[in-house]
């Protein structure tokens, strides 16, 4: 049954039973916060052992002798950037430890860039109009800093395979004032989409018309799979830039806060030994150095990028029942013909598409329910979904009994807009 | 006896003595870096239980709540921002937790500054020119920021009770250009002043003639007394502007770098209600936190500020001797009338006064003879000391054996130094 097929006069019948259904459900009382991709009790207690793993004097000494303890050592600890460019594909000689957020580090990238340049370049503050290219939906935080620095955000659309390339290099390669570009490539935020060998190979063989050109490649789920027998592979962008002499326009950036613990993890940029020396220069300035004892942390208690592999399946055992929830449940709105969705390999969100015009009222309904969502639109530059389509569903922080329970309310609330919505017209 | 009263032809032999002792010193081979105020080992090793004080879950939970272990709480956990408003007196309201390193939060803030401007005012990179105010000698760190952002450093000459503050007024109430002023208000970095409570009453009395003018109070030694019992007292700058309806004009900085593990401390900034609430709108785009669980393991290393002072007594009783070392060393090149030097009570360094003109060739000396000390003129913006006699000297690293055979080598330097510029004129 497709509501589509139905008469006005039970499609109204039908919303008068849902929203006694509703009326019960909100005195409930239910209070679900499913706003943001967080990893959930079970999974942070996979890490517990990283609290104590480095304790005795042995622990803290680096391979170099470098006390981690005492100051220096600007671009982290060898074996740090060994095991992170041991995770990409690159050498410790291309990876500079960040923080405790690649997000933060995104922004000092360009902070740095919007008051020094790049590379010797015009400080993009001096510059009229700065824009960057966004495929949407997307993940809202780079979208926000982008806002914050009034850069022009032009929306790409997404493809199973990727950004639609024909736009990206349309823009890139004919407007010098395109200097940015937001990826997440792999398990892409929101629609888990990872970018096709052939989308790979075209961004690395791009000639843009900006020499300061950079994209940003989150690859924030680089080892989150869902399923790790039929994972996604994602082309090594660095090696194909390279075959085009273009090593110094992709910015990589990974982070373990989905790996350990969120906020107390680190993050490494990865790009060109040419870009990393001319950042180092300005950096110098900054700070002295990120936290190493924290890296050490981290190599004491991963070992090596395998140890890292068999730490990401155990997050897939307690995070792939959850989107087996959700996947479950919406079954529902697909018969009646008002939603599709993505299901995705990996990472950490499903988009659930609604009836165009029905995503925020949906999500206001499910929160009046005390079910919270992502605000819809949140995946767009400005939180502005066109459509009106989109809503971000982030599976991973509940319990799966409460995950079950927001399920219900959420198929509830989409069924509600979606008759509201058809009725209406 | 004074070289001054001695003959040339005497100045002479004596050079060629020293010289000879000279040869033998190089001839030893030594490798000493006195360059940074780094901690020793022993005072690493006073720190270590912090690395496991953190490891149950019991350990993890905020008293609000928080799982420590997950995103959120931007400006850091309750118990955290508790304590450094304990240790500064002021209200956990005036304290937003930052990362591993002061310097880079001082850095954050002018860069927010200079990117968004203060509170709404225009930013700094859109102004022609932007002043500091930086007290000399001080931190090289601080002048290097304003150096790469090509903000224009003012040099105020230090007093035994600050910097002059006639001239400090002078240039604060008159020069709109005049944004900031950097200040290590206790123990300073590198004379080892404390302000006195009338400099501190004047700077919070002060109406500067920009309303975007910022002190940047770096309480870098705020208990790192070398004899708790004689300890240096400062007043509360805050309260002091507070009076003068003057409460956004301060952002003091702490930072745990030189208690437990220097780059895997935590910092803390400080300052009013209203500055915190603009700047946190600000640093909501750039990232989620800092590292909580490194905040939650101060608070369980620490306990409270009494712990931290307890604490800093132990490191006190390491540090001092070695101070006492360069001190009894430096008695000789006083009766030869060839140098003077600060006495601090805390803090990281002494300053050693040479002969005008023989701070540059001092360093040299020691450099050849394997003692590397800090750049002279590294105190001063743009690495130039106008006497060319200042020396910073950082006694805590080297072991006491080793500090005591720098000591004889720097020693000896200075007073070659000396002879050759005394023989030249």
């Amino acid at each position: 049954m497709k509501y589509s097929d139905l008469s006005r006069n039970r499609l109204q019948e039908m919303l008068d039973e849902l929203q006694v259904q509703y009326k019960e459900v909100q005195s409930r009382n239910l209070s679900l916060d499913m706003s943001r991709g967080k990893p959930s009790d079970e999974q942070l207690n996979l890490s517990m052992d990283m609290l104590d793993c480095v304790r005795f004097k042995k622990d803290l000494i680096s391979e170099d002798g470098t006390d981690c303890r005492n100051y220096g050592l600007l671009d982290g600890i060898i074996e740090c950037r060994r095991l992170m460019a041991n995770l990409t594909g690159t050498k410790p000689e291309n990876v500079f430890m960040g923080g405790n957020a690649s997000l933060n580090m995104m922004y000092i990238v360009i902070s740095n860039a919007w008051t020094f340049g790049i590379n010797g370049g015009t400080p993009w503050s001096k510059l009229e109009t700065i824009k960057f290219l966004c495929p949407v939906p997307g993940y809202d935080r780079h979208f926000r800093i982008c806002e914050a620095l009034g850069i022009e955000m032009i929306s790409i659309p997404m493809t199973p395979q990727g950004p639609d390339m024909d736009e990206v290099e349309k823009w890139v390669t004919s407007d010098p004032m395109v200097k940015g570009m937001w990826c997440v490539p792999k398990y892409s935020n929101p629609d888990g989409v990872t970018y096709s060998d052939e989308t790979v190979r075209r961004l690395a063989a791009m000639k843009p018309a900006a020499e300061d050109f950079r994209i940003f490649w989150d690859n924030a789920y680089i080892v989150h799979h869902l399923d790790f027998e039929n994972r996604d592979e994602l082309l090594n962008i660095h090696a194909e830039c390279e075959k085009h002499g273009n090593q110094d326009m992709v910015l990589e950036l990974v982070s373990t806060s989905k790996m350990v613990f969120p906020g107390a993890g680190i993050c490494a940029l990865i790009t060109s030994v040419h870009n990393l020396t001319e950042m180092k220069k300005i950096m110098n300035c900054e700070l002295i150095s990120f936290d190493k004892l924290n890296q050490m942390r981290h190599v004491r208690f991963f070992h090596n990028v395998h140890g890292m592999e068999v730490h990401m399946m155990r997050h897939a055992e307690i995070v792939k029942p959850r989107f087996d929830i959700c996947l479950e449940a919406f079954r529902e709105l697909g018969e009646l013909g008002i939603a599709h969705w993505t299901n995705p390999r990996g990472g950490y969100f499903i988009s659930l598409y609604t009836l165009d015009g029905c995503a925020k009222r949906t999500v206001e309904l499910c929160k009046e329910a005390g079910v919270v969502l992502t605000a819809a639109g949140a995946a767009f530059p400005y939180g502005i979904d066109p459509k009106d389509s989109h809503i971000r569903i982030a599976p991973t922080y509940p319990s799966v009994e409460k995950l079950k329970k927001a399920c219900e309310v959420m198929v509830l609330c989409a069924k509600i807009a979606a008759l509201e919505s058809m009725i209406d017209k």
